[in-house]
Parts: structure tokens; sequence; C-alpha cells
């Protein structure tokens, strides 16, 4: 029940980005198709780009962020949990990551808690995805 | 990264009480100063009594409730994955559980998604729990 060896690298690659607060190049440890399930939609967003553009406002929206347990199942599945500020608001929540066998992230699934840390997370991310989401339908 | 004997123990009767729809005896398998973190709340419910009702509730609340994937984290942590309906709302969730030496569990934490899902949720375990955790002040 531990990660696969390709797995376990793009997860030392992604701790490494979101040390340095810097997921400019997040998408290359994506594959292609990649979703994101966000807390808010039920809808996944489909595709690393957008995938990669998620991951990249939602770091930009959490302060103090940490993670805390590593939770694996089988070889190709994590839970990272964290916690985070978002405005006056606490909160604490999970990144639910699926690898391929080559080790690349094909879903990104996050949730939170309570419901005025998803409200406050879904709030700001709304006013900074609504504009790109908009930009991609035209 | 397995878990736990005794943590083994405890979950597997936990799922043959969630099989079984039957949540009457979950406090035994409580530490008497045990706490449940809702998706909803942010302050944390105390008491192996008031996890149970909390637990209960939920059970009644949840329609097509399934267990997916079990996550580990060392020995005494885990991570299950759910789906489930609440009226007309679709939604998934975990449950993070973590256990004593004993494998008795000692914290319960529930993360839902989306927001339309936890909103609906929140809702029916007011209207439950409202009563009981009125009750408890008197």
């Amino acid at each position: 029940m531990s990660l696969d060896a390709n797995a376990e690298q793009t997860l030392a690659k992604w701790h490494k980005m979101v040390a340095a607060r810097d997921l400019s190049r997040v998408g290359s440890l994506c594959t292609p198709d990649a979703v994101f399930r966000s807390p808010v939609a039920f809808a996944p967003y489909k595709g690393a780009p957008l995938v990669a553009q998620f991951l990249q406002q939602a770091m930009l929206v959490f302060e103090e962020f940490a993670y805390h347990r590593t939770f694996t199942a089988g070889d190709h599945s994590v839970v990272l949990e964290f916690s985070a500020r978002v405005g006056d608001k606490t909160l604490r929540g999970i990144d639910m990551i699926r690898f391929d066998a080559g080790g690349r992230i094909t879903e990104f699934e996050v949730m939170v808690r309570p419901a005025s840390g998803l409200q406050a997370l879904g709030a700001e991310m709304a006013r900074r995805m609504g504009p790109i989401l908009a930009a991609k339908q035209t």
C-alpha cells in the first residue's frame, strides 16, 4: 500500500512547487486530459491547462497554507491533509490526487470544511476564475 | 504504512454497522472524549455520545451511501472516500478517522463536496441535531 515510484516523484515535485509558492510549471505534472474537482462545483474542470489555473489561483488565495498527514490508497492515490486561512476564515481540507502508471496526475479533487471556509474560498475563486472561464467560452 | 491491528478491527466493525445501517452501538467504538468534526461547523463536538448521535443522524440523511477507496497514513489514521445522495443532491466526501493505540476512535472528521451537497446535508443535519444540541444545553 505504498505509492508507486513515479507517483512518488511527481508528489515530491508538487511539494517542492508548493513550498516555493511557484506553480508556474504544475501543468507539466498532469496528463493532458486531467480533471480538477472543485470543492464548490459538482462538474469537473477538464484539461491540464485548466487544472493548472485552478491550482495556481487557489495557491494565491490560501494564506498560512500547510500540509499535515499524507494518506495512500494502493499505489496510485494519495490524500494530502492541509490547513489554511482565507481572509478571516480558518479552514481544513484535503487534496485527493490520482496518478497514472507514468506518475502523472489524472485527477485532483479538493474538499474543505467548515462551510464558512468553503464559502470564503468559493467567493474568492469565483472572482479569480470567472474571467478565465468566461474567456475560454468565447 | 498499514493500519494497526486494533484499528483494523474497529474499522471492520464500523463497516459492518454501516452495511447493516445500524449504528446503535457506534459509541462503543469511540473513546469517551472522542471528537466529531462536522463538514459544516468549525468547532468540534466532544464526547462519544455526541459523536454517535452525529453519525447516527448522518446515516439517516444519506441515501445511496457507498464507500470507495480506503487511504491510510501511518498505523492510526484512515480516510474513507464515499459518495451519497441527500434529496436531489449528489455528493462525494471523506471520513477522516484517527484511532488510539487500543484501536478506539478518537477523532471523526467529515468533509463533503460540492457546495450544493454540503448545503443540503447541513440543512438536514441542523433540523435533526438542533433539538438534540438544545436539549444538551438545558
